[in-house]
């Protein structure tokens, strides 16, 4: 899709909140192939994966978006995740809510979506949770979107005024394998993301890590090769 | 309080949204009234009223909180509201949702203030929302308030491990004048706030504006005297 389509003027507006990794990647893409004109918004929150930041904007570009915002927030200031500070992540999965949990992400991220929805008049924001490869975290369940969306159509004007604003999670019951037989046969360019919570400054993977784990998993699973640049170490 | 009072232990911790209005401050009185240790929070969101920032600090200093934190974010990157853009501010008061409303700004701040209440485990979270004089905001009816409640058990660990978070908005249902007069008797210093959307680098007030007016009128049919400082030309 060339950046003239995507300026439509009859073209339906979406905001797509795509961090740089597998799963958002695969979100906006299902949104481009719904007909949205799609804006799409990474947070920078102070995450030590930087190269998530840069993924996210490559890919915004190569997948036609009208528009890309970083918007800033260091949460860093307000600590408890070892996303976020110098807690270690840990190499081997974890049960319960594993501490990579950032606290309240997911609502954060989806105000400032539904701020910039309001503002754009989009009536869709696209989120790329699922819950059955991060059961662990709270704010990826089906329930916290449904309560999120209540939330939205009583806290903004669109919503008094009858125009609500839906939070559309076309990932959320889809595991790992499915999600990427999805994005490639949308045309998404895996190789552009990154999921490893440790990725080095050139973006390449861990391959040791929770993340680097499902990742590597759902490729096998898929049956697609695995085109994550892996960090010159990992056997 | 002291600030050697407000570190024991056993005491039980909140977080206060204090923007650094009379409202904000208010909240403040009532939750060190109830006992609380009052961690304080400010959002710097790129407001044209900077005062507002000011103030807050002086004020969470003056009553006693335990500490305060200013938190970054900023909202003009997203636009949509005559507080961070370019858009007049209206001398005179509107019908309908006014053009100051910032787009999901309580869903913002209130999502911070929940990451912020998660990582200090604080099961409180008191915000100086009334729906009397604020009825053209959205994010200022109860209705909002439940929803955010509810999302907040969803969406966090402490909600899932049976320890919610609730939001607590003592001035919901007060005007103006009562909110001044609990504020009075709590000890509160309304000469630090500021509530005008103009207020110059002094924190001196237009006395012209929606919310001067509402001010005004609050301390004329409380019987206070107004301590509010206000610019050399209001006549």
């Amino acid at each position: 899709m060339s950046k003239d389509d995507t300026q439509d003027n009859n073209q339906e507006k979406c905001v797509v909140l795509l961090s740089g990794g597998l799963d958002s990647a695969t979100c906006l893409a299902v949104a481009r192939d719904q007909g949205y004109a799609c804006h799409t918004m990474a947070v920078d929150y102070g995450q030590r994966h930087r190269a998530e930041l840069t993924a996210s904007e490559k890919l915004s570009r190569a997948m036609g978006a009208v528009d890309h915002k970083v918007l800033h927030i260091d949460l860093r200031q307000i600590g408890g995740s070892a996303l976020t500070d110098d807690i270690d992540v840990p190499q081997q999965r974890e049960q319960g809510i594993p501490v990579t949990y950032v606290p309240a992400r997911n609502t954060i991220f989806l105000s400032m979506a539904l701020a910039y929805a309001e503002t754009l008049d989009a009536q869709r924001i696209f989120i790329g949770v699922n819950q059955v490869d991060y059961s662990g975290y709270p704010d990826c369940r089906p329930e916290f979107i449904q309560a999120f969306e209540n939330l939205a159509q009583l806290a903004t004007k669109a919503g008094v005024e009858g125009r609500p604003i839906t939070i559309e999670t076309p990932l959320l019951t889809l595991n790992k394998a499915q999600i990427i037989r999805l994005g490639h046969d949308l045309g998404v360019d895996y190789s552009l993301t990154v999921s490893c919570y440790q990725a080095d400054v050139h973006g390449r993977a861990c391959g040791r890590c929770d993340s680097c784990h499902y990742r590597k998993k759902g490729f096998a699973e898929a049956g697609i090769a695995d085109p994550t640049p892996y960090q010159p170490q990992h056997g």
